[in-house]
């Protein structure tokens, strides 16, 4: 049993070739639940849908949100009808949405998770984080922002001062899944935002330091290969860089995986890791995300 | 200023003939709401969405229900996933469903429609009957039922025993609207499920009392032109006919418009009503819809 720590758009990439090279019905993935919130009246959990399409082949490659080849015809009408939506809501991924949203009055979120999974043909266990609501707020130079706030209406450009969120309880299961998994792989996620919510649950770093821990540096030399991660990094006083990423996993972390570039870095970070390993982190296509996973795989 | 009541399917169309001929910024129209339920999460006024569409030209005139040209994606793909939808709710028509129920969280329903009638370039004044939530059960020889689940579900087949419906306040300015109305028009509309709600609204029948009201039958022979209006009727006793739909209205009619067929139930209607006028009242065409408006209009 493998299991994957999830969020974002990093590790879903990770997940195409994983998912190609393992057998499902062994596989946990744990996904944050951290921006979770309501949006024209139905239920987003970005992050776990995104996992979801990407484990039903569904996913769109170009956002790493929503459905390839989704219409919008409901979201460009509400727009026309005065009621523009944050969130760009496909007709396909809005279904998901709406079911997600009906389930929930009846059942907890990592319920939920399993039967849209099902419903979809997937054989790996995805795991909400929580099932509790949380929130997370990203302090800014010009104010305190909701997540989406910041990523969307502001593209990610104001300057970040803080980022805080709630404490929730793990959803059941979590911990037992990473103390029975032969290895936990922290994919190439934004350490701050997706995988640091996964990490200040009650009982998952102590189960990590039991476990065999591989992660993916989600950063390139001074920068992240996507998303605001340096933003949030360096707001938080963390050098932004393998090293940085480095030193949020030390107390539980077996090896490292870094990017060729950063071989240099190699020496620095093995004097707090274990196993620092160089290879191609950049994933351009299925052949990039198997060779990867595969290394990881081999090395477990 | 003119004023019809509205419900159902039959109302509406006679509504794409009176639009053509009066000045829409003094027309109103009071629509039934006693249907008005949530479906997949969104609020579902059936009978106000279908004068919003035939008042902006977007109405399906196959089930004078949504709107025309519309998609099913998300519809079909709850029902792919498992979380099939009574109601079928088109693209278009969902968001219309969707900023309904967004601003219901800040708006009486009233206030809300008036948003949306806006939105659509709607000049006349549509009104729901009431603002608050209703309920209608029609007790059928299968049991009590939810009226869609009679109407879609059950696809109107069940014996009906009886129609019991909740109790509610008017909208604001409902009664002053009819008072000030040179007259008030009821469309051949579902007697039992669409007219009688707003009938039963305190005040309503007194304020009819003084203002010149003129019905169209929405019985033929002894059938409703469409419908399930003659099970309705059977079920409180009430003779399946023109001279039984003008004994629902007797307190406070002038004029009752029937269909050629009937002609001979003028003279049994003259009894307890002013005024009879025989025509045609079957509206297959725009022609149609606009001759009935026409002899309408001019009587009042």
């Amino acid at each position: 049993m493998i299991t994957v720590l999830s969020g974002g758009t990093g590790t879903p990439k990770l997940l195409q070739g994983i998912k190609e090279l393992v057998d499902n019905d062994e596989l946990n993935i744990i996904v944050n639940t951290l921006e979770n919130e309501y949006f024209s009246g139905v239920y987003v959990s970005a992050d776990i849908d995104t996992v979801l399409y990407t484990m039903a082949d569904m996913i769109n490659e170009e956002f790493w949100y929503g459905v390839r080849d989704d219409t919008f015809i409901t979201h460009e009408r509400l727009n026309e009808i005065g009621t523009p939506e944050l969130l760009r809501i496909g007709d396909i991924d809005r279904a998901t949405k709406i079911q997600k949203t009906l389930l929930l009055e009846n059942h907890p979120l990592d319920e939920v998770v399993k039967i849209q999974a099902r419903n979809m043909g997937i054989k790996a266990n995805i795991m909400p984080m929580s099932n509790e609501n949380s929130d997370i707020k990203i302090v800014t130079d010009i104010g305190e922002l909701e997540f989406h706030d910041f990523l969307i209406k502001h593209q990610s450009e104001p300057e970040v001062l803080d980022v805080v969120f709630s404490e929730v309880a793990p959803a059941p299961g979590i911990i037992e899944v990473i103390k029975n998994s032969k290895a936990v792989i922290i994919g190439p996620s934004n350490p701050i935002t997706s995988i640091l919510p996964i990490l200040s649950l009650d009982g998952v770093r102590e189960a990590l330091k039991e476990t065999h821990v591989v992660a993916v540096s989600p950063i390139i030399g001074n920068d992240s290969v996507s998303g605001p991660a340096s933003k949030f990094m360096k707001a938080l006083g963390i050098p932004v860089s393998s090293v940085g990423v480095a030193s949020l996993y030390k107390d539980f972390l077996n090896n490292f995986v870094i990017d060729d570039k950063d071989s240099d870095l190699k020496e620095e970070i093995e004097n707090f890791i274990d196993e620092v390993t160089v290879t191609n982190t950049i994933m351009k296509n299925l052949d990039d995300k198997k060779k990867l996973s595969e290394l990881i795989l081999n090395n477990i």
